[in-house]
């Protein structure tokens, strides 16, 4: 097999990636200069070789703990659960938590052989165990059926222990369309209505 | 910048690859094995490390003259003469032609800054020239403006020569509809009808 084959096949096996965009993008690598591939090979092997989970919280990143666990200026006292490290970047963005995170590795889906052993959950509990100082959890689960039903397991376990558990909101995302939101989405966001 | 940015941005650089794109990509590689990561790495530099223009027609290739220029199997009185070297793997799949190609290197769009003197034109008229055994110039050049005129161009330059210059034929693409066919293709579909 011919390397162009190969790197074709490496990029087809990619999330997203079909054969057709798979050939365009080897095909555009052999157009661009030598250090544009290398550049974009070395941010491969980089990325590989030095990003990690988080000892503390599950993020990747690539110092031990993560740059948000390590944080002076984090809020300790509030975690946000997250099914995966893709997750924080999502929240982080907005600007809008200053508190820590935590990782499960994925959610509760007893289908796909995924019950709670599977996840990060003993970590979560030693985390905001007696004298932690953690009075929150918000379970940021996505809002489909096994996330939900993983951020009802985590809030049956953690409420015998004296912390708040809140859920993030459920509603019509904004740019949406009442006319073409689903039932559930819209009972969701007549149920959360707020005072303006 | 992390190395996880950096990757993702890495990967948005490439065509049709939007920042959301990259981030998934990336984050399937920091999901994977690092085995997988590598190998992709791999093939990336071996393609840009590895992979050249045939001397000869200016296909992409490991060897030269590549496999086709040195295959003993083809019929070396016929050229195809193709814009990209990725077009060549798109005829060479459907079998249906065994001669030789030639690769232009784009075409002419004087919009562009793109003449004659920066497309591998003068090889071309080596390759056809006296002497040669050639009979046939086919041009599968992109049936767009400048494909056309590409096409044109080559054939006046290469009429003087005793060489029969031909263009691959437009029409409806199978599985197309009628209804939805622009005028221009519908004309070149009538005007290139043949006998049942």
């Amino acid at each position: 097999m011919s390397v162009i084959d190969q790197l074709t096949d490496e990029f087809a096996r990619l999330p997203g990636i079909g054969r057709k965009t798979a050939q365009r993008l080897t095909y555009h690598l052999l157009k661009s200069s030598p250090e544009e591939a290398s550049r974009l090979a070395r941010a491969i092997v980089a990325v590989s070789e030095r990003v990690h989970a988080c000892s503390v919280c599950g993020n990747l990143t690539e110092q031990d703990p993560c740059a948000i666990c390590a944080g002076v200026r984090r809020d300790r006292s509030v975690i946000c659960v997250v099914e995966e490290a893709s997750d924080i970047s999502a929240i982080e963005r907005t600007g809008e938590f200053r508190g820590l995170y935590h990782v499960l590795g994925g959610r509760l889906s007893p289908l796909d052989g995924i019950g709670p052993g599977e996840l990060n959950i003993t970590s979560l509990l030693e985390r905001i165990g007696e004298g932690s100082g953690v009075r929150e959890v918000v379970m940021a689960t996505n809002p489909s059926v096994e996330g939900e039903a993983t951020a009802l397991y985590l809030h049956k376990l953690i409420s015998p222990l004296s912390v708040r558990v809140t859920r993030i909101a459920r509603g019509l995302p904004i740019g949406g369309d009442l006319e073409y939101a689903d039932g559930v989405t819209i009972a969701e966001a007549l149920h959360g209505r707020r005072e303006l």
